[in-house]
């Protein structure tokens, strides 16, 4: 075993130990789905103020959870087999979206062991990134693994060379139009494509039109397993990136989590649970 | 003592030691106030949805903390010398503004021990109460404390004589023009009045107009000694009454806490902790 990364991040047990029922099997709870559709296991995962925003404003990456928050994330990133996120977090934040926990690929261990597959959304291909996008730097100095990027148009050649070339790979699907309805949401065609491509598990972990689409009243809800949000003791105040889904015409709480943990880390709180879909 | 009311509530001391330090003295710190100003300990305190709600619509009461998130809010009554709410809230909910915890006044308890005194501010008179009003009604039944409605106009007779009745009063303030500024802001003028009346401490219970003002950028933030935030494990979607301080020119975080506690409660948590100062 190659010795740690200077930058590797420990996350003890103590505090890993109340999240684990909400990883994917065989670390969490096997979930028994009624409604059988062939996914991966998803988490939905990110960190709030208080006014339950992502951001100060849109496009501004904004530092919310202290450093033990942030070792969550890392330890949750080495449980799952990709992280998604939409375009707008990609263009906003230039994320780096690999897994620095001690021992993982890359941070101590051999190879890319326990480093999540970055995917990133990017339905009409406005993500310019370049091979020094940190996504791209990160795999080619084996830190991370190559990003899938889910497309809904077929990407330039030049994009395709520069993504492929770190091994990355464009997967290209039909995410609007006819047969959307017939799949159940967009977000049913994107995680039974990465089911196919092997993908058992998936922590979806932004952006503000991501989160709330998800949360929202709309059939997508139903694929989420579990969530884990971090809220920082902080108030951003009005005008930044929010977290609240679109409540639909009834105006009933859109939302009830079951299953509920809330765990205390450092000034943050974590919480756990998993969406009520009988609420809906 | 009279026997406990059936509606009295109970909350354990395991459940509220943690809170204390951040109740007013002798239960709680002893705040050292740089600015000195003659003020009541004033401690801001609500529940809340994950997006930050109040409520699911304006002028729509939502129950959002759980049984004992409830009778944390009313042991915390009992250690209040006053509950202050805003005029919105009043019109809006209707509310009792009493304590029912087991064994004070009106519910085990003589008289009107540990019963704190309701305040409305109503600057302009828009609150339409009558004997049937909940909180008067109350205090007719020896359940709680008269209220006092804090106006900017001289009331009508008839509202006077309906307040007076059940042992209430009005204190009509100067609450606009010259003269706020000097005084820092339309809080120093009301929370300066309250003291003067002998009320040691006031617990801010709401609604969004009021929470958002006090947490925004203007000088009254600085009259906060402490906040008690209950979050529920629900999203109520857009269109809700949401706290959300505006955050003014700079966008910079409008509220950092700090001295920070997280306390899981049932299915809540509840968040105590003192406003940043420095930060601003």
């Amino acid at each position: 075993m190659a010795a740690p990364a200077r930058d590797a991040l420990q996350f003890p047990d103590s505090d890993s130990r109340p999240i684990e029922d909400y990883l994917p099997p065989p670390f969490g709870v096997q979930i028994t789905r009624l409604d059988y559709f062939d996914k991966p296991f998803v988490t939905l995962t990110f960190a709030t103020s208080l006014d339950s925003q992502l951001a100060i404003a849109p496009g501004v990456q904004t530092v919310l959870s202290g450093p033990r928050s942030k070792a969550m994330t890392h330890f949750l990133r080495s449980k799952y087999d990709a992280i998604l996120i939409g375009v707008g977090t990609a263009i906003a934040d230039n994320p780096s979206l690999n897994c620095r926990i001690e021992g993982v690929g890359g941070y101590g261990g051999e190879g890319l062991v326990g480093q999540p597959r970055p995917v990133i959304i990017d339905p009409s291909g406005r993500w310019q990134f370049t091979e020094e996008s940190k996504v791209m730097r990160l795999a080619k100095e084996g830190k991370g693994k190559a990003p899938f990027i889910i497309a809904g148009v077929e990407p330039s050649n030049t994009r395709r060379a520069v993504l492929e070339n770190v091994g990355g790979k464009f997967l290209v699907l039909k995410l609007s139009g006819e047969g959307i309805e017939k799949a159940g949401s967009t977000w049913h065609v994107i995680l039974g494509a990465l089911k196919k491509r092997g993908i058992q598990s998936v922590m979806i972990e932004g952006g503000g039109f991501v989160i709330n689409d998800l949360l929202g009243p709309g059939p997508a809800y139903s694929l989420i397993d579990s969530v884990v949000v971090t809220i920082a003791p902080t108030w951003l105040g009005k005008g930044g990136v929010q977290v609240s889904p679109d409540g639909g015409q009834e105006r009933l709480p859109v939302t009830r989590l079951q299953d509920v943990r809330w765990l205390p880390l450092g000034e943050d709180v974590v919480l756990c649970g998993r969406p009520n879909v009988s609420l809906r």
